[in-house]
């Protein structure tokens, strides 16, 4: 059994989600583990991960239109110190998630055809993003 | 250390949570794990997994509803090719978990008493759905 | 490769985000692992997880609102034996997390600076809570 860890640095434009899948199969492959465990873990608390169909790029511009509206800029918030866009930022991330877990099976991940990995950007303006990635196994 | 994978198939019958426990506690019954760490991942975007109270079956109408309301069908989603409940249960699935991680203690996972594991089945017809089981430990 | 495992108690004070970052590092800390991979994992379902910002209490604060909001108590739910603020508490355990996992790098969990670990107490009266940890790696 072994392990091995790696940074993913994402630079987005603003609200919306940007694929990572490519990135994350690098490493599973880079890092050869037959059967494992691989995290995916986002290193902020305005942007998140989200596994999501990679098929129709509409799905993502509904699911980012979906978090605007549930969590609207301007509804009140306490915390507004740093921006109208930040708070509805936490709380979209807080719906999404932090951290992926995701099974390896004859070397690859266990991904279902139309799964893709994605790093949601809340924030309005353009961030430069990690994500940290571990893997164990053999 | 060592570590096991299985697969798990479900046939839904539409939308609503389907009690998937008793196959999880067997694979890890099977498996002989005695501390260790179960991860569980669906392999799909528009079903999806959730720990929930086991106790009356009540709390899983409730929430099937509180996610019907929170994504409606019809709701101007661009994304609708297949079908107007197929952006729903993406949204749905999103909200929810693709991957649950659960500790093994003294050959049982840490679950509380009233905490079961679900399967979300988020589309209206019937699915067959595969979920990945994976455990780490010794 | 080795791991641990351990339990920690939290007294809640009713609904509300309880910073149990300081416990999380001190059970890591204690067990010497170097590169590895945290589970945090909440045997409740009508509390859960969140990793989010650690700087300003207001974000806690709103993040408690919105959750009230979205499930709010009296919204016709059919599970009402065990309290009004019952059910909602289960949805809101839906939308944020049961588990957390968490890679550990130069013996030091991969959090972003303003990350903090919190549990959330989604019910009106004080609660005791049981949070599982579990850490494996080397």
């Amino acid at each position: 059994m072994r392990q091995a860890s790696a940074r993913l640095e994402v630079a987005t434009k603003g609200k919306g989600l940007i694929d990572i899948s490519r990135e994350v199969h690098a490493f599973v492959a880079r890092e050869r583990i037959g059967q494992g465990l691989l995290t995916v873990f986002c290193r902020h608390t305005s942007a998140s991960l989200l596994i999501q169909e990679n098929a129709d790029p509409d799905v993502q511009e509904d699911l980012k239109h979906f978090l605007e509206t549930i969590a609207p800029e301007g509804a009140g918030y306490v915390h507004d110190t740093e921006g109208a866009d930040d708070m509805p930022a936490h709380i979209r991330a807080a719906l999404t998630q932090t951290s992926l877990s995701i099974p390896i099976e004859s070397s690859r991940l266990v991904l279902g055809t139309w799964q893709g990995i994605y790093l949601c950007e809340h924030r309005s303006a353009p961030h430069k993003r990690t994500i940290a990635l571990h893997v164990m196994g053999e």
